[in-house]
């Protein structure tokens, strides 16, 4: 082993990320896109498939003191299926991996299967395989998505074009916001287990963070309109800290617009009630799994047909940097305060 | 949550997933072989793709104790390459996903990225995509395998037919008696820091369990002698329980030959020097990743012509069970004794 000891944490995940592939070389004529992206595109015989996998830890990316299993399986699911749609196309198969310790029951392990195939009927999916080991401590959950594109129509986060209007569907930061207040009950119960949580104020929050959806709908409906977004992803860290990725892919800059910014009531409230900014909770929640993407501005007609796509800014040139303009008209730099889960730490 | 609760043990690795996914249901016309074999066969557009995946953890699956990250790396690649092979498949992309704790420097991850790069170079795979993130405690390696098969040869478990020739390649049991060798030194260390560890007398079990390699070749060289197995697994497990799950798919029974089990001459001095029977460790060892198939008789003949394919036994009627008759003649019953991950212990 080398003397040297570059702690993990300095390079965070996305530097972690670029040096371990720096290194890496594609020797196989199919491969059309390897890694850095939502997921990779495979040439099969002319054909294109699309690849992407997810690595869930508990007490990382989850808890099960509020989790529902159930839950967990639909979500571990639905976060590798959002990762296809974030490649336009659309998932056909996954594989679910499972490392359990003896904590866990069968009956455990059968409620999370239940929720695994409640997602997979929903969103007309086979699991396919899988592998089931123990672990030594905690839930591990490790979930491979395939899904067919129609040739050459996948979408990179590298397209976007100066003058493409940036798109999110759905709203954002609920997601967030639910994570904080199953937290809040989550500390309450710990230090007064006789009081019950109160969760049924925000069920909109708490539904967004327990069981989020992927937009295959979205998928669909854009190649019905015949548009092929130019760049694309899903929301997983936070609209900013995505928009940024984007835009670094893609080489340019942007402009956002925070009275554009698509924010729930419920979430909006919620976010009062905890005494935070709802357009922070919207640009650096996470976890809302919207598509994010830009299209010509030709298409622009075409999408305000559908109510859950919202407009939110513009690509600049790279030079222009990647601004946000508040709704009192002041313009400055977004700052990626995403969830980095190499630290352990959100925001 | 049910009110029962019966223990993963109780049911065995074999068992809980037979229970995780009997109600598992395929939707996708696409899907051909779902879960139950080395690997998922789904069509794309008239071609077929294999697809396998496997999660390791550390001190369930490996010790980095005695396994050097780099080999690690490797062997977590080439671990999946062989369930794409024991589908008479050719394996073309991976992802690989890790989980690791702040244990783990950036300097550790790259030996262990070089090992897997290594595995890549080698059997000409394409590394495309992944997942990095941290862990509370220990590493966690997940891999999914994909890979490519004319259309209608992949080769299942389940199509052995009375008569057929039951083959195993390369040799049995000694990666077994080399994780022996690496744990008698471990202990030997623990109590004795100054000793050095003593593996330079058997580097060829010491090289099967840290850096086995799949059977790409074996593959290849059937097509080209154009064999197809009646039916085919790899041997991870021992060929002992292998064998029996190769025959319960099938339904049929087998008698095999102690005489015929192939054992490198290392491995039988190592077996001596533990003082168990070298023919036990063939049996039930486990780690060899060698293919196990079976060919019908006509075949035989040209099976003869390679050296690292061995005929051990053949296939009977599923009444006349799983047997084995010794070099001294004696016939019993075969007994599984495989390695079982669910309940952490070897045999």
């Amino acid at each position: 082993m080398s003397e040297e000891r570059t702690e993990i944490g300095e390079l965070g995940e996305f530097g972690l990320i670029n040096r371990l592939t720096q290194n890496n070389e594609t020797r196989i004529a199919g491969t059309i896109q390897s890694v850095g992206d939502d997921g990779a595109v495979i040439d099969q015989f002319g054909r294109q498939s699309v690849i992407s996998t997810d690595l869930l830890i508990e007490d990382v990316h989850f808890d099960l003191m509020y989790t529902p299993l159930k839950h967990l399986g639909y979500k571990s699911v639905v976060v590798n299926l959002s990762d296809i749609c974030a490649m336009n196309s659309t998932p056909t198969h996954i594989t679910m991996s499972i490392g359990v310790s003896n904590r866990f029951s069968v009956e455990a392990l059968d409620e999370f299967y239940e929720g695994v195939y409640a997602a997979c009927q929903k969103y007309n999916v086979d699991l396919i395989g899988g592998d089931t080991t123990s672990s030594g401590k905690g839930f591990i959950i490790s979930v491979t998505a395939i899904g067919e594109v129609t040739p050459d129509k996948y979408v990179l986060r590298s397209g976007a074009q100066k003058g493409d209007i940036i798109c999110v569907t759905g709203d954002l930061g609920a997601a967030y916001l639910g994570l904080q207040l199953l937290e809040r009950e989550k500390q309450i119960y710990l230090e007064h287990p006789d009081v019950q949580p109160d969760l049924q104020k925000y069920p909109y929050c708490v539904g967004r963070i327990l069981k989020p959806e992927a937009r295959t709908d979205i998928v669909t409906w854009l190649a019905e309109q015949g548009i092929t977004p130019t760049s694309m992803m899903d929301v997983s860290d936070g609209v900013s800290s995505d928009v940024m990725h984007l835009c670094d892919s893609s080489n340019k800059g942007c402009i956002l617009y925070e009275k554009k910014l698509p924010i729930h009531d419920e979430a909006r409230e919620l976010a009062y009630e905890f005494k935070i900014d709802p357009t922070m909770c919207a640009l650096n929640g996470g976890e809302d799994y919207e598509l994010l993407f830009t299209v010509s501005q030709e298409d622009y007609e075409k999408l305000v047909l559908n109510e859950s796509i919202s407009p939110i800014g513009y690509i600049t040139e790279a030079e222009e940097g990647i601004k946000l303009e508040t709704k009192g008209g002041n313009t400055h730099n977004l700052k990626a305060q995403g969830w980095n889960s190499l630290s352990n730490e959100k925001k």
